[in-house]
């Protein structure tokens, strides 16, 4: 009792020294600077009309000048092709990383070797400078984020990207020529052995063309298990493999883990095999492929798969080994099963136990069983075959129920209380569901058009709770209007109490972001700097044409010029370079710098060449001075009071003069 | 007295009440959710590590969900080459406009017109895909911004892009050909009459070729006067004209206003005429340019430069109408002043009386009278002339005084009760000053190497005071770190109490910015769709080859295969579309949408397409199908829940077939 009365009395005395502050009265001591001490929260909220609702939303997103945030949340940047790095809870874009679209600020697409990554990644004869990048997947270890590389797909033109954390840099872009479009990519394996890659539009594989007559004979999707080699930090297309499926149009993935490690889902719509025509007397696509009531979700034994390749069941098309459809089917590699209508989502429980698939024209959530799936494709007791010959699971003997969540549920993630967050598309909601119930608790609306929303941790083995972000497709009215193209809008929402709470809304500025991934910021160890000097970020090492202090040269050679340089605040060295209209040139340029912060741009006007070297890195780039005159070459990153001062001439004399 | 007491007792009353709910001791009455009930102030201050300066931040900065931001800032996405609008107190990034650098969610750079803007805007011969954006300008009217358009300059191509605020879109870009980098630019007069681009790295007018021995006797400055046609909401370049400058490296300029209408001031460095060769046993630009203690100021009177062209007295250097150095010496067009050291920003006070130089060599910012100035030209009283025959002031005859800064000043801005802001770079500080008394008040911790800041209306004959944003070049520790190549750092500061307080920091993700202006949101009117439907932005009107719901169709031409397509939820019509291997294809595409948000993308595999069409909009795109095979196209934005269904196939059949 005493004790209890003296707490008392000391929370009284906090209660009215803290409300005095608050509400204005009080003289300003501990306040940042004398400027705040007349404005106490209450004058604040009248001042700025704030809801006590939105002074906690205020307080609980709030991250202080030169404090950093708690989680990073990596978003694809839908057809802007890139991907998005935001501070949670603060909802700060920290970096847009350049993966498929070329990106000047970095660099990207601008040196040879960046230039390279984009090449190796197009169609021949054509260079890619855009993509639609959808789903972002982290690197894991036992099912966890380890916060090393990130992966993303591109729809538009089936490609894959591997991102290194450890600088935020895209090293890898791979195109396998087997499908030309995707959707149920990335997913990762549970210790990233296999990067996943699904088709979404069937066509025939390997490129080839067939008339649309010709659909159902020879249109085809199938699933890429793309090798990642960690040591190297590179796919390797050499080891990758994957499955023929038939033309249904697979959407999402994800990988088992845990119990249902060494399987893989994908869920598909139009098992009609609808393929638009209606311009012809046919009905467009959106009507063809919504006229049954169950597609198929494709259910994968990954391990299996991988065996089979291995003791040379595959085909090569476009020079990737592909498990045939047939051999899939019958050696119990691909299974399918019935799901209702025109699913979108397939999310594997934390626990590995579930998939839940959400029917973007149901208002279901259905829960499968993996123990149920795994005994019935072991006792081989299936219902029939599709007609490509692969065999189906009975619906009611693989779910373990069903929730009845609303219009249009798309996507799930889980928290660490046993509680599932399911979008609903039509309705503008999040609704959160109990796991052991199948029963809804409670919905939280958008604004508007809830698409993907991402968990803390969320698809790892062990999500945190504390956050999820509804990412709503259309913001309307929820912004200052900046045009027709509005802004994608990113809500923060609390999870981490009994009901869902609305924190901020974010617009999101360029492109449209499908997915994310969130992890815990302390998993994530970047270099503040590259060492050795001279090193290459693409080869990891230093380049061969690293150029040290003291050694900068010009040298002609068969090939062109070549300008060995060097950066260190405040210049070029060599900063004047004469050559002749018709000259290759080729620069290579180390940033001499050790210090945080201290990159150099490097512009050449008029010629297209930029490039940002960090602290310690080395870019080479080759052009030809196909125009003669005076181009003006200058570091175009302010690094220093004298960073006007940091430029130099490229000269190119006329052609014919001596 | 009674009224008092009973106010007294009123406010106490509310006092408690309000105390109750910040100490979490209320029961959650008008609280958005239940969750937030239980987390007072005082529970989420502890929570959460939060000083009482941090409260202040976060209540004045949040802007609750759906709610509206008072300020919008534009700032130029540096090296990004874009634009980049930031909604002020929140700091969130509200769009990043495509200016100069393609992007693919806009469609910028990827339909036909919009290749045609980058291309009419790129040196023959090449087509350049990225910028170094630099002085973003919104147009005026009466010295205030109108909120109708905004211009910015290319420093790394010497380009001017228009961008029309209606809709947020970039709709011309001009490049002279006469100077080859610019970047005292872009700065308005108060009517915009004129858009005004200053060169900055001297080179031989008009493109051509002059061994760098030649720098003195054939290398020269500009200032290119861009005129603007409000009308036709572009710049025409028939009608802009130039005034030739001496090759000293030309910086900053801002138009007069007000009294000094009709006037415009760019400052320079390297009146030494150094230019590098470092590797040729000479010192570096930096050092070579910093030796003298004075460099100059470029007064011009624009007015009297306009009359003379129009008499004739301008010789044409690579089509653009240009004043010879000695016509604009000789007329009193062009005279010099000296100014310490270096310097970097010119600003002109909102009553257009002075114009503050901060030399980035020197520790002053210095306040130089406009009256003083004209008197001064008027009665022909120069102290000498410069090696190209400049007429130049008396330093000190024109200046009222000097404010002792500190270390680095660079850039000055105003609010409305009569004080200056300048950014103090190699300190990392922004100094408040009296006008009045030419004497510093207070300095605020800027993190760090603050380049320019931008304040609220700061560019206006009436600035609004409330706000300035430090745009700092470094922000080294003060995010969540992303890799080498870190944010710069835009920091919120509140001016509108007699101390300045830092709010808020916010990463730029993208690009280094350079400067912004801040205009007050509601005076921006953006439309919300485009009208009539078929509309095409860059025209303004209906396109030729809009296409009316129900006249879809193909019709092969002798240029191609024409589609006169158009898209709505959820299909395109048609979305079939055969042609032969070879083929030039023509796509024409109405979005017939009038619903707000309801933006349709149109994506076409591995043939690098990727079109936005906001809702009403009509674009056209063309390319060679050069390559035979199956290629899905779709519509990459969200738009419904059977976006995904949105799709269709361009079969492009091999030649040889039939």
């Amino acid at each position: 009792m005493g004790k209890s009365r003296r707490s008392m009395g000391r929370r009284i005395a906090v209660v009215c020294a803290v409300a005095a502050w608050f509400l204005g009265a009080f003289a300003g001591h501990g306040v940042r600077n004398a400027a705040a001490a007349g404005a106490g929260v209450a004058d604040l909220m009248k001042q700025r009309g704030l809801s006590e609702a939105d002074v906690v939303g205020a307080l609980k997103t709030y991250v202080p000048p030169g404090k950093h945030d708690d989680y990073v949340l990596f978003a694809s940047g839908g057809h802007g092709g890139q991907l998005i790095v935001i501070g949670v809870p603060s909802m700060r874009i920290l970096k847009v990383v350049a993966v498929f679209t070329p990106e000047p600020w970095q660099g990207f697409g601008f040196d040879d070797d960046t230039k390279n990554i984009i090449k190796a990644g197009s169609p021949a004869g054509t260079t890619l400078t855009w993509a639609d990048s959808h789903h972002p997947a982290l690197s894991e270890t036992q099912g966890d984020y380890d916060g090393k590389y990130i992966f993303i797909n591109d729809k538009a033109n089936a490609r894959v990207a591997v991102v290194n954390l450890e600088d935020f840099t895209t090293v890898q872009i791979v195109r396998s020529g087997l499908i030309q479009s995707d959707h149920g990519g990335t997913f990762v394996t549970p210790n990233t052995e296999y990067v996943i890659e699904a088709s979404q539009y069937p066509a025939p594989l390997g490129g080839a063309y067939a008339p649309i007559e010709d659909f159902e004979k020879s249109y085809r999707g199938a699933i890429i298990y793309w090798k990642f080699d960690r040591e190297k930090g590179r796919i390797d297309p050499a080891r990758s493999w994957a499955v023929e499926l038939p033309p249904y149009m697979q959407d999402l993935s994800d990988a088992g883990k845990l119990v249902s490690e060494g399987w893989s889902f994908t869920n598909s719509f139009d098992t009609e095999l609808a393929h638009g025509g209606n311009a012809e007397g046919k009905p467009p696509l959106e009507s063809g492929a919504s006229q049954n009531d169950m597609d198929y979700l494709h259910v994968v034994d990954w391990k299996k798969g991988e065996a089979l390749v291995a003791a040379g069941k595959a085909k090569v098309i476009a020079g990737m080994k592909v498990l045939p459809l047939e051999v899939a089917a019958a050696e119990g590699v691909l299974t399918l099963i019935p799901e209702p209508k025109s699913p979108h989502g397939v999310d594997v429980t934390p626990d590995g136990t579930e998939i839940v698939v959400a029917g973007k024209l149901d208002t279901h959530a259905t829960v499968y069983s993996f123990d149920k799936i795994k005994k019935l494709i072991e006792q081989k007791q299936y219902t029939g075959k599709d007609a490509y010959g692969v065999p189906i699971l009975s619906f009611p003997d693989t779910i373990r129920g069903q929730v009845e969540i609303g219009l249009g549920p798309l996507h799930t993630q889980f928290d660490d209380k046993g509680f599932a967050y399911t979008t609903v598309f039509i309705e503008s909601v999040i609704a959160k569901w109990s796991r052991k119930d199948l029963k809804v608790v409670q919905k939280i609306p958008c604004h508007y058009n809830v698409g993907h929303l991402a968990a803390a941790e969320g698809d790892t083995v062990s999500p945190d709770g504390k956050y999820v972000v509804a990412m709503d497709k259309w913001s309307i009215d929820r912004f200052q209007p900046v045009g027709p193209l509005e802004p994608q809008n990113f809500q923060l929402i609390d999870i981490s109490g009994d009901q869902m709470q609305l924190l901020a809304d974010m617009p999101l500025p360029m492109g449209e972001p499908h997915y994310g991934q969130m992890i815990k910021a302390d998993k994530l160890k970047p270099i503040p700097v590259y060492k050795p000097v001279g090193t290459n970020p693409i080869l990891g090492t230093k380049d061969p044409e690293a150029v040290d202090g003291g050694k900068e040269r010009i040298e002609r050679k068969a090939d062109g010029v070549h300008v060995y340089m060097t950066a260190v605040r405040s210049h070029f060295t060599p900063d004047t370079v004469r050559v002749k209209e018709g000259d290759m040139v080729h620069f290579h340029i180390t940033n001499l710098e050790q210090t945080q912060d201290a990159t150099h741009g490097f512009g050449v006007d008029a010629y297209n060449v930029n490039l940002s070297l960090e602290p310690g890195e080395h870019n080479n780039v080759s052009f030809k001075a196909d125009r003669a005159g005076v181009f003006p070459m200058y570091c175009t990153e302010f690094c220093s009071a004298l960073h006007l001062e940091m430029a130099g001439y490229l000269l190119v004399e006329p052609a014919g003069t001596h």
